[in-house]
């Protein structure tokens, strides 16, 4: 596989949060589609309560998002000793970290900074500032480069046509290029992405909120549809892929991802369309066998009995998972950093990671 | 088939459209869920505004309404002749039949009406005016009764357990048992149904906003959920049986349903679930052959653009099938109030009718 294009021939978002001397730079999620407007933040708490508030949002974002608040606080304290500087970096950590409290890649990337400077205690306050801003730097450029080449094996092995996606796997769940979307914003450039189909996800609506959003503000063509539509274009043969993100990928390739995934593997079996998922190798837990392993977050009727802040039910009972598991045999291929991992998928994640 | 209950025995709601001399009662289904309000209507320009803002919506209802216009015109002329009560009827006709366009059951009632008064133009004024009224109260009573027919036969055939269900065909869509809601309402009553699943039904929420309220106004145990989580709810085991209604159902069996049924259907085959479709013979289309001659009709774009009221997406292009059309392949039963018909379709729906 060979990179072909540089983010910003793939994309004409700004990175979705970004660090220079002083400043952490995000785009407000929360005022998407509505508004476009980015904020700065100049402070470690300002950075914590934009995590909390989900003005970011998207795992890998948010774990950029963290570490950028680190260097925040290593360009900004007015530490004289490298003691007093150490006990406001682990205040500046404990902040950061009690934000959200499931978010794996968020301490992961704290952690990541932390074991730096707890290697580098020795060496001078300058130096160790300057570790904490590069390191955090390199969380949020890794993320583009993964983004990046997933974007380029998922084109390679992508029909051309019209895709259908689901949730919000794009830039702004990411640093900069998305999973899924680096498929789709290669795709597009190449030329052969016709059309995407954007569900729009229910009931938090990332796909009509963010993905409709982002891919329109990039110039893809795209039509917007209720998530009960997308059998009904699949029968009338307006689908020629579907790509979706994981949430977590286990060792035999089952995944868990935005509820309303399973459908669509369903769906594509019945169609005979390729179905594939988009997602770093960090996504893959190996620990677990299964996907009858994955627990699944049911989250609070509100999400269901409203739409988009309207009410629209009644005040009866509700289910409402947050995920649904895939098993393996409706997947195509699994479009890794690392290339796509087709079936047998027991064998070949087990090859995958052997060779890491 | 015995008919084992009394409609009200079924449910705890009045008629959603009911005629008292010079008054037609109805539930203004525009304030539901929020409110349960009836409201009486004294002239035909009444009734007719009530169906053009949908207070009352669903074919049989419409149809109800529409002649229970004729009704009060008969009831409220002061006309003192035959002929200005003709004129008089002809325009109160026009009105009524110029509010909805493409509602075949508002001009098959009012045809209705209107053919019975034309052969007895030569009766007095007086016997015109009550054979009106009478044949009014007819089509409503006949509706009951067949939404009987349908709920006992369909509760002879559906397993006990979970049912799922989309859309609304209940009391509200009828004059008030539903064909679905006739059925789950027998079941209930049976003590059959275990469990109701109701698709909140994007993107105009008629599971949300009408199923769930009227389910849980007679006391029927439901959990909503967004349509995407139906696979899941299968996968999990968690549903014995789909019903949902029919728009048109044609010779071999192939039928036209809300937007959302074909994917039901797709997901009932995956688990092995039994699916069935209700309706009365009148929505039985025996001069089309197959669904590819479904003219299938698109809505407009802010439909789904907005949920509830509110604005959930930029501004960008849109798919809205208000239907789709599910291959006869898929059904297990099509319940009718003639007795359940069975697979092969284009068969046995051509003895039902000869035997008609």
């Amino acid at each position: 596989m060979e990179i072909r294009y540089k983010p910003e021939e793939l994309t004409r978002l700004p990175r979705s949060v970004r660090y220079e001397p002083g400043r952490v730079t995000m785009i407000d999620q929360t005022l998407l589609p509505r508004e476009f407007r980015e904020i700065e933040l100049r402070t470690v708490d300002e950075v914590a309560e934009a995590i909390i508030t989900m003005k970011v949002r998207g795992a890998p974002a948010i774990g950029a998002a963290a570490a950028f608040g680190l260097a925040l606080y290593a360009d900004t304290s007015n530490a004289r000793t490298k003691e007093e500087f150490m006990d406001g970096f682990e205040r500046a950590y404990e902040r950061l970290k009690n934000t959200r409290p499931t978010a794996v890649n968020l301490f992961w990337a704290l952690n990541r900074v932390k074991s730096l400077v707890e290697e580098h205690l020795e060496d001078p306050l300058d130096e160790i500032k300057r570790l904490i801003v590069a390191e955090a730097q390199k969380i949020a450029n890794e993320d583009v480069e993964a983004n990046l080449r997933m974007g380029h094996y998922g084109a390679e092995v992508l029909p051309e046509g019209n895709v259908l996606t689901h949730c919000n796997a794009g830039s702004l769940a990411t640093v900069q290029l998305g999973t899924v979307g680096a498929v789709l914003r290669v795709m597009h450039r190449d030329g052969t992405l016709k059309l995407l189909w954007v569900d729009e996800t229910r009931p938090v609506l990332q796909g009509a909120r963010l993905s409709a959003w982002e891919y329109h503000y990039d110039g893809i063509p795209l039509k917007l549809i209720s998530d009960n539509m997308a059998g009904f274009v699949m029968q009338q043969g307006k689908v020629d892929a579907i790509i979706v993100g994981a949430d977590r990928i286990v060792a035999n390739g089952d995944f868990a991802n935005k509820i309303g995934t399973y459908t669509l593997a369903v769906l594509a079996k019945e169609h005979g369309i390729p179905f594939f998922t988009v997602a770093p190798l960090s996504t893959i837990d190996m620990s677990l066998k299964s996907g009858k392993e994955i627990p699944i977050e049911e989250r609070k009727p509100e999400e269901v009995l409203t739409c988009g802040g309207c009410k629209i039910a009644p005040d009866v009972d509700v289910y409402n998972p947050a995920f649904d598991v895939t098993p393996h045999k409706y997947l195509t291929g699994i479009i890794t950093d690392q290339g796509v991992v087709w079936p047998p998928f027991e064998r070949n994640l087990k090859k995958l990671f052997k060779r890491e």
